[in-house]
């Protein structure tokens, strides 16, 4: 029995939809996050920056005696996972591995197509990880760069025509091509779900990146004894490197509820 | 006369239309431009971040021995011009004073619109300056966030559906009720001119903000003896604090050309 918090981090706000899936899996558990939205994006960031935002946002969160570490973000968790696990001090929990043992597991043709902005399909990760366990795995990957502003900018909801016209450009020419599972590898896709599932058709299974970490976590902490015993509600903490003006709307978008918790702004520099 | 360089800088490559507008009135300068890349974007950040990353700026700049500087960033122009100016040494030109100085002496019945960013529409800076010139001209403003991702990720060709129906929705609104000058705020906004031009109609005047820059700089450095005397096309050198993979292929858009200069990945932060 553990009652520390665990601590989730993200480039930006899109790790919110982690928090919501923490919400249901855990929903006693205490939640620190960080959003680095004063450096967003990490995509184009090289390597270095990358480890060091990292570490600093380490150290940050370390601050809150946090049991776990749950990286959000797919830039981080391809590029920086292993710096993060060796200064963490605590189980650490990357959004790549989770995604891909659930679509191994969940595909019976073999044929995965994995969703991620541009960084993410052009870093490979996830086809590399798939051919680890399924080498002979049809993996296609997609780049979907307009549905994060789509999201951020409240194109989500069913029957939204600008979110509608970019999901079919970017789905249309695989539906039917025998893809029977599709990695959501992107913290902001889950709010484009329904959509996503209503063009790839009902056979098609999509695997929730963020669901699945929060899963992977929630099992391995229960092993080790480090959940909570409370039964009340866990609080959450947010921390952000800056503001937007629109935050408050905008992680209501990603939490699919209003935000409801502390709110700060950090200056991570100094970490 | 005065053979040395003008230095361009802006937040990220949308500065780069700037570059195309200077092809056009100064084409035997040559030319520095500086794309904070690996820092974009500026709109989120809070102002005394955004000054000294302006002055960095500055100081690179300077080590080029320009002889004009020009703003080719809203959110600089807007918050950190007279840090620019005093750190300059040479002559500085904004973004939004000469916009809204064509957009004064274009517009007949006064109604002018602003379309930006969120962060330009929400700093007022146009209304402002707009409101010094006529005190009762009628502005509106329209924040269009979804236009700079959808020029970056290719959607800007006539007839293209997602530009096309965020375009009506940024501007249906604004058709038929008497404004005659849109601003283009932003500086990827020149790309989709002809798109936003169909939609408001043959009566309305566009104002493109970075041309109107290029225009204000000739002239006044032709007043006061700065510009070249060598007949043949200037030459351009781009330095960005990071590439994106393809950068090529942006710079290719915004400048409505290919790119054809010096190209190198400088460490912004050292100055």
């Amino acid at each position: 029995m553990d009652n520390r918090p665990i601590g989730v981090f993200d480039s930006g706000l899109g790790g919110l939809t982690v928090i919501r899936a923490l919400e249901r899996t855990l929903p006693h558990e205490d939640l620190i996050y960080f959003g680095d939205t004063g450096r967003v994006p990490y995509g184009t960031k090289g390597n270095d920056t990358i480890v060091k935002y990292s570490e600093q946002i380490v150290r940050f969160l370390r601050g809150f005696d946090v049991k776990a570490i749950l990286i959000a973000c797919n830039t981080v968790s391809s590029v920086a996972f292993e710096e993060v696990c060796a200064q963490a001090g605590v189980p650490v929990f990357g959004v790549v591995e989770p995604a891909v043992e659930a679509a191994v597991r969940t595909t019976r043709g073999g044929e995965i197509l994995v969703l991620g902005t541009s960084a993410t399909v052009r870093s490979g990760a996830y086809e590399q990880a798939i051919h680890r366990y399924l080498p002979d795995a049809g993996v296609r990957s997609r780049a979907c760069p307009l549905f994060v502003p789509l999201v951020e900018n409240g194109h989500f909801a069913a029957g939204d025509q600008l979110a509608e016209l970019a999901a079919h450009e970017y789905l249309d020419s695989f539906i039917g091509q025998g893809v029977d599972t599709v990695i959501l590898g992107c913290t902001h896709y889950p709010i484009l779900r329904s959509l996503i599932a209503k063009i790839m058709g009902g056979q098609v299974e999509l695997v929730d990146s963020g669901c699945e970490m929060a899963v992977r976590a929630a099992v391995a902490m229960d092993e080790r004894g480090l959940l909570t015993d409370r039964e009340e509600p866990g609080r959450q903490n947010f921390y952000v490197s800056d503001y937007s003006e629109d935050f408050t709307r905008l992680a209501g978008v990603l939490l699919e509820h209003s935000l409801a918790g502390y709110v700060e702004k950090t200056n991570i520099e100094k970490y």
